[in-house]
């Protein structure tokens, strides 16, 4: 089964919600047969790499909030955060553009590393002091904490087309499936969960999928005998078809 | 939709069932919206890297054949190869370990060659005088051929665990859906084609996939009001959840 995971690092849902989905993950008992996929989705995708900005003025000046209740959601997210063991900074937090964390986390997930480094990122943006964005040397360390060759990191973020195409396809699909916010999550490709949703809406959808969980149909001609195919013990020689 | 077809380099019926389903696809309305994934299965395995020998006598030797059912196979496969329009060296073709090749096109699958490179190695392999197998310098050339990076094809060549794990992942997969022979095609893991059938039973599939495309059915909590999401107009700020 595979849960694919739409999110931007500067989602703090996406934050609350992966913890929310893993405490489901975690007591399902079949856990070990889903393979979780995280894709790229940008809440800000036109902002400058090198625009960046405090997110209290940002809520403020983008979504014309007042300075109050900018702050009262950071409050409430942090307060949900910390409901799932997340430490969460609501002050002096930074915002700016997530494009290059995405290129990396698709360089992250050839090589397997992809839950890692995401976890890293979300860490490094909500939790720590230092500002995640703007700094490539910041973003490397975190790339070889999650288990990513050092030059390999170095040479993605140096070239802004490395994983592009990647990004902007799983923008493109979130779209086709009808995602305009984030967490998105989707299992099986059948099943949509939107928004960091309680844990136990993320078992009875985990619980959902795995009971369709159909095997495949399998389609052939009505007049076939043998099947032209190679396997184990040679490829079949049919003779008339 | 999503086709994913296992296969091997080294077998016939994959060379001429690929082509019976690209003529499917070609008439298919929707074939813009598919999308083709190949993946690995190796039919020989246990083939150690420097164990080439010529087809007739491997099958005489591995399925006890005699040599004139060999050949007659051969000749069979030639024609039907023939029929749709594809080259088959019916005497003279080597047999050997595809495992490099399946890595090759597992890098290939990352930088939007895969279909490219397939194709050139079932030509080189059935179609082509020099034999494809022991020889490093002929697969980077094929590499090349389909788009490939020199360097990088090399150097994945001379790494025998890069991408092996993502070939054994394929054949993992296989098994799993139930395959154990190749050509294999599974459409949106839903529908499930065995063998090399004729144009018309991937013409069938591909609308019957197609007819089943069903949206995502969603899952959300019954009291759930606003979802705890983040999207164009900001992250919502629910005061209860």
């Amino acid at each position: 089964m595979r849960v694919e995971i739409w999110s931007d690092i500067a989602c703090p849902w996406c934050y609350v919600g992966k913890a929310r989905f893993e405490k489901a993950l975690q007591t399902f008992p079949h856990r070990d047969a889903v393979e979780v996929v995280h894709r790229s989705f940008e809440l800000d995708p036109n902002r400058a790499k090198d625009d960046i900005q405090p997110v209290i003025p940002m809520l403020t000046k983008k979504y014309g909030m007042s300075k109050a209740q900018a702050q009262a959601g950071e409050e409430n997210l942090g307060t949900q955060a910390a409901a799932e063991g997340l430490d969460y900074r609501t002050r002096d937090r930074d915002h700016g553009s997530t494009f290059d964390m995405h290129r990396l986390l698709h360089l992250a997930k050839e090589r397997g590393r992809q839950d890692e480094l995401i976890q890293n990122l979300y860490k490094a943006n909500f939790a720590e002091e230092r500002s995640v964005f703007g700094d490539d040397e910041r973003l490397v360390e975190l790339a070889v904490d999650a288990g990513l060759d050092e030059d390999e990191a170095r040479k993605v973020l140096a070239d802004p087309a490395a994983y592009a195409d990647e990004v902007r396809a799983d923008e493109r699909e979130a779209a086709e499936l009808g995602a305009n916010g984030v967490p998105f999550f989707v299992l099986d490709r059948k099943y949509g969960v939107s928004g960091a949703q309680p844990a136990e809406v993320f078992a009875q959808a985990l619980e959902q999928a795995w009971a369709s969980h159909s095997p495949l149909k399998l389609i052939q001609a009505d007049s076939q005998g043998d099947a032209e195919a190679c396997g184990p013990d040679g490829c079949a020689v049919p003779h008339q078809h």
